[in-house]
């Protein structure tokens, strides 16, 4: 990229982090990806996140952030981790675009990584939940109040564990890796973290091993019902889960394989993010800079 | 409508029955709905009918067919109900439009029943089996291969009985007015039709009343699954069952309460579709005349 090409600064608040870099036009890190604990002041954090990035650019930003977007009013609606955050607009951000954070994953895998130039992507982010979002005949699925492509509340067993969302038996219930955490420790009585269970699972935990493949297994029947219902050309999993797809694979292709239709499934690919965690970033930016539509 | 107008012709080929009429831009039947069993050579009856139809308008014609129509070719994809129609195109057919059967009835609630001027809608047909359509931001949802909105194979439970589609669990399995008769049949051993059940329910029966109590709760479990997938305006339902909805109304309601996300169930309307069994032909119409985007 040429020096007439200004970088855009990517931001990507998370539940416990903030991730933030400068991202060029074709969607690489121009610069180290900044990783910082949450701030107590999140909304000062934010700006001053930008204004160190800005410096070396004074260029266009774009936030993920863990919500929702009215498009209506621009004005993030909902934000069950960042409470701070609702109600405010991009002047309130210091012009900053502002983007669902799952939403921003998938655009970055949709420009820039896994899924490049598809028209129907469903992308699927297992981590401490599990996060979505639809590409739509190359437009960003976003719904009347900026809450659509939120596949993790997908029901899969009315009858299944209680949702922070209010419901019951939605998909993050199952295939999350809190979900995986805590199957595992209902069968052993040992808290692990997810991380843990991928290590014990790998050193021949066979419960652990276990755990993967049963919530592989369930992220697969989601993810076939949502094939089922928008015949995308192609599923990209990212987040936490994705980073153990070792462990998930084969339990989760199964699954998409008996439950898919079998003509929707013939011309379906299944693709594992390319970002890694750098994708919520990069598709802040990529937002802030092309929007969300071809 | 003037007579400068010319009226376009609907068609729709049902599991056994073709409907047809001539219709107004404004949606209106101009003269009275065809009804007749499909014949053994199919084809020849539909170009028949139309050649009928024709005679009093010589204008555009669309049929809406019991499959999927692939959007890069312009043919019939699959059609299991109808067979003799695959691989069919436009020019086989005497020009005529060619829509899903079920994408038809929710453009024809679209454009000119339930949800006139609504922008994100979904449509559940409940009937033979569960029949959908999805408009997204305006657009009718296509998919990859035209099988995009197929909301019967959403998977409610990967355990649960064997679909048509040759999954599992499929929504189908347990709010179509199939599933209702086979859930009555199972529990009295009574073998009745879907429409004999209702007559029992409202007669006192209380096995027939909760046949249709189960499969409504199933039916808004669906429905909240894929609310929290579109975070849509409105959900239309349509079809047979919708024909018995004082016998649905209170179960589909309280499951949609329970598993839709309380930010997406508050702007959430649930409306009945109002065209009934004409929906078909006035939809493949609708489609001819206007396509499938505003």
């Amino acid at each position: 990229m040429s020096a007439t090409d200004p970088a855009t600064i990517g931001i990507d608040v998370g539940g416990t982090s903030v991730r933030a870099a400068l991202v060029d036009a074709g969607g690489r890190l121009r610069g180290p990806l900044t990783d910082v604990p949450r701030a107590g002041d999140l909304i000062g954090q934010l700006r001053t996140i930008r204004a160190e990035l800005d410096g070396s650019t004074g260029s266009v930003a774009g936030i993920a952030v863990p919500g929702s977007i009215d498009p209506r009013s621009g004005r993030i609606g909902s934000a069950p981790t960042a409470p701070a955050l609702v109600g405010l607009g991009e002047d309130d951000l210091d012009s900053s675009h502002l983007c669902n954070d799952a939403n921003a994953a998938l655009l970055a895998e949709w420009r820039h990584g896994a899924a490049a130039g598809v028209q129907n992507v469903i992308g699927l982010f297992s981590g401490t939940g599990v996060g979505g979002g639809v590409i739509v005949d190359g437009s960003l699925l976003v719904g009347a109040r900026g809450l659509g492509g939120e596949l993790g509340h997908l029901v899969l067993d009315p009858a299944g564990p209680v949702c922070g969302c209010g419901g019951n038996g939605c998909l993050e219930q199952f295939a999350s890796g809190t979900a995986i955490a805590r199957w595992y420790a209902e069968r052993t009585g040992n808290q692990r973290s997810t991380a843990e269970v991928a290590r014990a699972a790998r050193a021949g935990d066979a419960a652990a091993a276990q755990a993967f493949a049963v919530a592989g297994g369930w992220l697969g029947v989601g993810a076939a019902g949502l094939a089922n219902i928008f015949n995308p050309e192609m599923i990209v999993v990212g987040g936490g889960v994705a980073a153990a797809w070792d462990l998930v694979e084969a339990a989760f292709g199964q699954a998409v394989r008996v439950h898919t239709m079998p003509m929707i499934r013939d011309g379906l690919q299944v693709r594992v993010g390319e970002l890694g965690r750098a994708a919520g970033v990069i598709g802040a930016a990529a937002a802030a800079r092309h929007g969300t539509t071809p």
